[in-house]
């Protein structure tokens, strides 16, 4: 691999300083989140009552294609924007494909993930808003650490709600946000009306996305000067995180190359967006044919097997209710190790361009992407986060459909974090402990008989 | 901090092509490591029996200066090099100094350290030398990792004995070394005949560096086709770590500075040698006058109470005998959580410069380091490995006398690995549990009187 280039950075003065607001492209505009009792659309007001308001203003904005990053949110941003473009030479040799695989590595942000990304412009909004304290949920924890640091950074109290089996699996990830001063609950909790409903349901109840959200949630609720934050999902979340592929977008033309794949990992939907949404607007507005692929876990599949429906975006059906591929809110999610993809629903802008047929969900066996994490970590160096690993695990698959087919096609996938405090999961892995969980079509419509009766 | 540029990086072609080896500069040569029997001088041939023999060929060379590094490692490096050169202005602003603090942040390196840097030739060479096997020692587990990737990536088998005690509290570490194929062992172990040795005389042996290099040499001995690989304190580690200082000159240099102070945390000497010594060659060859700082735990003090003389570099004196400032082999470390930085003697070429009043050494309380290592992690983001807060604790000591003085010191320093697999340690710390210790001039006399009828 001599003399090729391996990665691609910006100068500071190139990184993007406006995100992409795909809404304002859409040829079909994503329908509103809905008042749970009037079922009416909500506005700007409603949602300001939990969320930071300029939040909820690029959560409905479906006008503005371009909006501008906060001058203070970029210069934070600097401390570790850009992240490097890499050509995965490595992986490509031990595959022994002929595609091209490139994957953006949001792994050497701060805490190791793209969650600061939108953690920096959430907190800046709540500070500048004067908001005091922020509370939120977190699966995998990575989003929760984010938070933490952002919330620091700009002064604010923080409170997480994070989900009680990741907790147990990986406890580095709760003195991390402590380290950052924030305080810690497992959910579901006892600190909360929704936290005790659900334990009092199932005292064995091992926590969910959903669960977390609903404590966080009410939590703002009902302490002053107290907004929520929410690490994906929504729109505002996507808007933030789509500097990861206007950030690829030019570090391709640096490269010479642009991609006819797109991949990343999905659980709501916040890196995915990021990276995709960018190239997207190109097939939208520009004829490219970009292919887009969701990884989701095949014991949590919405995309591949859920319904398109309106649905609570928590357990407790304290949130909006949401346009989304949905499993049900009460959907319980097995105790997989990527605990980022452990939710329900996918995000709203998401559901409506799979239901356009501009993407397509892939899931993705629990032991295919702890395969494809090692071949990872063991050619390009870097252990992948149990999310990531099934972006990496549906690149694989394509990168082999290529061998066979002889094709040089360019594949972008997005390293959303790294593993290191994922160890436990890797432990697992290689006793052989580790196992698939099925989920049969049967089992989800059950789950959305129940919930018709429920929303 | 609008417009002052944060982060400074190379181009690919940018990146040093030559190590610089030091020793063609010292004014004084280091004295040569002697076989512990006849007490000669110990040839490239006697040190081949155990090293790869390109290393020792580096080890025992006065006269050059610049080192090709091989272009399979070089194109190995780009991986994950350059490292950014970062300007530390939310800390600076914490402190409230007028001094410009840097670093190099070698924590975004494959597994987060420097590491990397040195276990990639050493596996080269054995690899060219038709080796199979590599053996080695590790203390806090980040030489381990990056040897076990090394290894991985060059198709060698490795072996790694890593010190019992951060074992048990850093569990995760070997759990990463295992992902790469390693076979990871607890030193003291009953598997050697040093380890049995140690044993036998205490049984509750927490491991040192001492005992892990031990039991991995006579390994390295004791099989067929093996060679043993040290991720610190000889001489061509820190030529091979003279990568991170070769770039922070020329990214220095784009930020249009020069450091008046250079500080890094000190075990053996590698990530130190590595940042300090092509700056020190200016102040040699080129009459600047850069103060060096090594910073070492007050319990393990080598560099400020030890005493410069012959010793072996483990605890049951396989080694040849080196000419460094000790605290004798036979040193047992306090359980400090910095793990790295456990070792009782000083690399020869340090010795030899601190001897010359080219640079000194300054001891941290454990506390001290924990309480640098939070600040920093509050304000820069990147929660620092228990070594690299003695690094920062020295920083943050430098900034105040400039905040006192009202000098605008340049002072750059080595953020030698990330923490986030440290957590316990942060854990302890947040709860208040960890503790100082001391370590009195009696103790020190007390262990080299005995080292005295030893070697």
């Amino acid at each position: 691999m001599e003399k090729k280039q391996k990665r691609y950075f910006l100068a500071e003065e190139e990184i993007p300083t406006q995100w992409y607001n795909i809404q304002a492209d859409m040829a079909t505009k994503p329908l509103p989140p809905l008042h749970p009792e009037t079922k009416e659309p909500l506005t700007v007001d409603d949602l300001a009552k939990i969320f930071p308001r300029e939040c909820c203003v690029q959560e409905l904005d479906t006008e503005h294609a371009w909006i501008d990053i906060p001058q203070d949110v970029l210069d934070k941003y600097k401390f570790f924007r850009s992240t490097p473009l890499v050509r995965a030479y490595a992986l490509e040799e031990a595959l022994g494909t002929p595609a091209h695989i490139y994957f953006k590595n949001e792994s050497v942000n701060p805490l190791g993930s793209h969650k600061i990304n939108s953690a920096l412009p959430q907190c800046y909004y709540a500070k500048q808003e004067g908001t005091t304290n922020v509370t939120t949920e977190t699966g995998a924890g990575q989003w929760g650490m984010a938070l933490s640091y952002a919330s620091k950074l700009y002064g604010l109290e923080a409170a997480v709600y994070q989900v009680k089996i990741t907790m147990q699996q990986k406890p580095y990830r709760s003195t991390v946000m402590r380290t950052f001063g924030a305080a810690v609950t497992g959910s579901p909790s006892m600190s909360t009306r929704a936290g005790k409903d659900i334990i009092t349901r199932d005292p064995r109840h091992p926590g969910s996305l959903g669960t977390a959200i609903s404590e966080a949630v009410e939590l703002a609720q009902t302490t002053p000067n107290t907004k929520y934050t929410l690490g994906s999902v929504l729109n505002h979340v996507a808007l933030h995180q789509s500097i990861i592929g206007l950030e690829a977008e030019k570090q391709m033309e640096k490269a010479g190359e642009y991609p006819d794949t797109v991949i990343a990992c999905f659980g709501g939907g916040s890196n995915f967006g990021g990276l995709a949404f960018p190239f997207m607007r190109h097939n939208i507005l520009n004829g490219k044919q970009t292919e887009f692929i969701a990884a989701e876990p095949a014991s949590c599949p919405k995309l591949t097997r859920g319904q398109f429906r309106y649905d609570f975006g928590d357990e407790a059906g304290y949130t909006p209710l949401l346009p989304m591929f949905t499993l049900g809110h009460n959907f319980k999610p097995s105790n997989i190790h990527a605990g980022g993809l452990r939710y329900h629903g996918a995000g709203v802008i998401v559901s409506q361009l799979l239901k356009d047929g501009m993407m397509r969900g892939e899931d993705i066996p629990q032991l295919e992407s702890f395969d494809a994490g090692m071949l990872f970590a063991r050619t390009e160096g870097i252990v992948p986060a149990p999310e990531s690993c099934h972006a990496i695990a549906a690149t694989i698959r394509e990168a082999n459909k290529c061998k066979e087919t002889g094709e040089e096609k360019v594949i972008l996938f997005c390293l959303s974090g790294h593993g290191l405090i994922d160890m436990p999961s890797y432990e697992q892995y290689l006793n052989g402990d580790l196992q698939n969980y099925a989920i049969t079509d049967e089992d989800v419509a059950k789950n959305l008989a129940e919930l018709d009766e429920l929303v």
